[in-house]
């Protein structure tokens, strides 16, 4: 086999076979195939698209191209959540412990990565004494035992998907659709997911800016996992603002806790419902989406899923009383109010100029080198639809020592008002096959 | 400027400036674009196509890339012609000669090249004493006294497109119309041509196989060449079979001398008379192409043609009286024929196949450091429509001290017989703008 055939059977449009698939994603993961060939492989995957079961095998050979996490000494169906480029997303924080409280394992790896604010680890380590350094055998007990864990990523997984996707930030590639499926579901399947719920961004600030784009992405993602064996569902949410009030690492898990206690922003528990009801439904906990919705709202108004987050905080040595005393976390020495210049209605927030604005406050990593401050970040006081006078607050920044003339451009430049009222859906569609 | 934006721009659609195109070749060329992005821009190219004004910056940015040939010392029009993958194509022996006999400047400059022969050097080497290792100003002056001479290629020619064409080899972008045109047009201009005359060969042993592809390829180099500056005309003849009779060194030289004196081939004859005509127009030594043949056909059969090719092998010390003696030249100690197992008319004789036979003997060069042997190849008795029996000779072949059974064996594959007698049109088309 040659890979310069391959490239021009995919470059005719025709499909390729399960073992030509594997040849190549093989021979670029032990450097037989050389970057040029790749790139010009993955253009022509640009113009040619992949078939269902071309992405299928695309992924699978992805996923088997390092590590794969073996989740099977846990009980039940294990249910992975992946969200697509959302800015202050305290989904995870909050859909663990809740989904967990309805006896849905929740074996979470997660990884530190780059952004514009951490990682759920690090988020995590807001909390005084938490630990997400445990050894693998301590995680699975944990999960098994309190049905929720979060463990510090370790191994070496997909590392096709790493070196591909370095590939096609400098070669024009990055927007192919089977390319960002495959990239984001052989991650999943390699971390051992049973079942996958996938919440996709969509507006401005996100990655997907139109919803046919986001529904297309969807669809394939849907596809792949179901072709995989993994049961898969999809939510298209909005991201034409930032979810919740809150974007940093102190911040948001301060925001999770409220949510948990019920009295979060409307919008992250309206979303962590959906996304919640898909992974109980996946996790055979509910006969159906409504059944499992209910039973999440019980959960989460109850204090049980409030229950279940102190109790996972503790078994990883970290202090649960942070539910009752959010000082216990990190706190940012100077804060600065962010004055609205301009009145009307809020129309629409880019997400992705608050979230540099959050990460200029020191809140995420530019580098893998970069020091996370914890503290760092801001909230919003006013989100799309609220009326705004001029001198209103709109967001306040918090950060240390640092200057705050950047984020209050950045923050200044993403609100957009206009004369009428709208509201956002929130929801866009839900997708279950 | 970053190439990952203008590998995009191409991917969407749209036209890369003069400078854009620029900045692409100069940095591919001195290394600081990596051959991974070329790849992928070289696809979305295959995909996308250039517009005229984006072929002629290409075509002048690779032209550029490396020496060029200044002729400017040469009186009058320096008309040059290429033709595109032909096999046992004599015609460039016969035109030099012949239109120089009418006072077109012939500056030759050829290499040595891989392929199913040599090169125009290695085949004129064949005549004894002569000498293609000429100095500059001695080319020069020869071209201006006696209208013609060949010199071996020096200097580093259009880098670019060798990196290039290296590279669009294993990565499947080979087959692209404007990076071919580019390809072949940039070489001309670097070699100092005024005008240019293309003869693109179309059938099964062609590069293009279709009249529609070929078309496409002749239109395009035409355009560039004209708005580059460079007047260029073309033609678009038939290689359903080799052009005339010969395939080897000593032995084109051979067939060339026959039709400089009026008894070559009838097809050998009527391209170079068709080839002829457009570079004594472009070189504005007649007024209409009609006029510019009748003019050729007088110095071909009225001994001026041939007393020029003397004068031209007299003046690079060749001994000139091999155009009375061929055993002067390279002569083969063993030879073969190459019997009809089948009977009917000749329906085609697939050119490559002959061209890789004649190789197989050694008139060609597999790889740069091949030897060739300048009295190897073959001669074809049967052409397309002649009338065929059991046990008439096809093809003789000629060697020394080689296994003529691959050979056989290629000649009986490339011959294609059928109960009706068909005559392929040699000249398909003739393309003026």
């Amino acid at each position: 086999m040659r890979m310069v055939d391959l490239i021009v059977k995919k470059q005719e449009g025709k499909e390729l076979s399960r073992e030509e698939i594997r040849f190549l994603i093989e021979g670029y993961t032990n450097d037989t195939i050389p970057d040029y060939q790749m790139s010009a492989f993955a253009m022509a995957v640009y113009f040619q698209d992949m078939t269902d079961q071309e992405r299928v095998e695309f992924t699978m050979a992805i996923a088997e191209s390092g590590d794969q996490i073996d989740l099977s000494e846990i009980e039940g169906i294990k249910v992975d959540k992946h969200s697509t480029g959302g800015v202050g997303d305290t989904t995870t924080l909050v859909l663990a412990p809740l989904v967990a409280s309805i006896g849905v394992p929740v074996a979470k790896m997660s990884g530190r990565g780059l952004g514009h604010t951490g990682g759920t680890i690090d988020k995590l380590e807001s909390i005084p004494g938490f630990r997400v350094e445990i050894a693998e055998q301590t995680f699975i007990d944990l999960v098994n035992k309190n049905k929720v864990a979060v463990v510090g990523q370790s191994g070496d997984l997909c590392p096709a998907d790493k070196k591909l996707y370095a590939l096609r930030d400098v070669t024009g590639t990055v927007n192919s659709l089977p390319l960002i499926a495959g990239s984001i579901m052989s991650k999943k399947i390699a971390a051992g997911a049973d079942a996958i719920v996938l919440d996709v961004k969509v507006g401005a600030g996100a990655f997907m800016k139109s919803i046919e784009d986001a529904e297309e992405l969807a669809h394939a993602m849907v596809a792949i996992g179901n072709l995989a064996g993994r049961n898969t569902m999809a939510i298209i949410s909005d991201m034409s603002q930032p979810l919740g009030f809150a974007v940093g690492n102190a911040l948001e898990i301060e925001e999770a806790i409220e949510t948990l206690k019920g009295k979060g922003p409307a919008d992250l528990e309206e979303l962590c419902l959906e996304l919640g009801a898909q992974m109980v439904y996946l996790g055979e906990r509910a006969t159906s989406l409504s059944e499992a919705k209910e039973l999440l709202k019980v959960k989460l108004h109850n204090g049980e899923a409030l229950e279940k987050f102190k109790e996972f905080i503790a078994a990883q040595d970290g202090n649960p009383e942070v539910v009752n005393d959010y000082s216990l976390m990190p706190q940012a020495k100077d804060k600065k109010e962010v004055l609205a210049e301009e009145e009307g209605y809020v129309a629409e927030i880019n997400a992705d100029s608050i979230g540099v604005a959050a990460m200029s406050l020191g809140a995420g990593r530019a580098t893998k080198e970069s020091e996370i401050d914890l503290a760092a970040g801001l909230i919003l006081h006013k989100k799309v639809g609220d009326t705004v006078k001029k001198g209103d607050i709109l967001v306040t920044l918090f950060a240390n020592d640092k200057d705050f003339s950047e984020a209050e451009a950045l923050v200044h430049a993403s609100y957009q008002f206009r004369k009428q009222k709208n509201k956002p859906t929130l929801i866009h569609e839900v997708i279950t096959d």
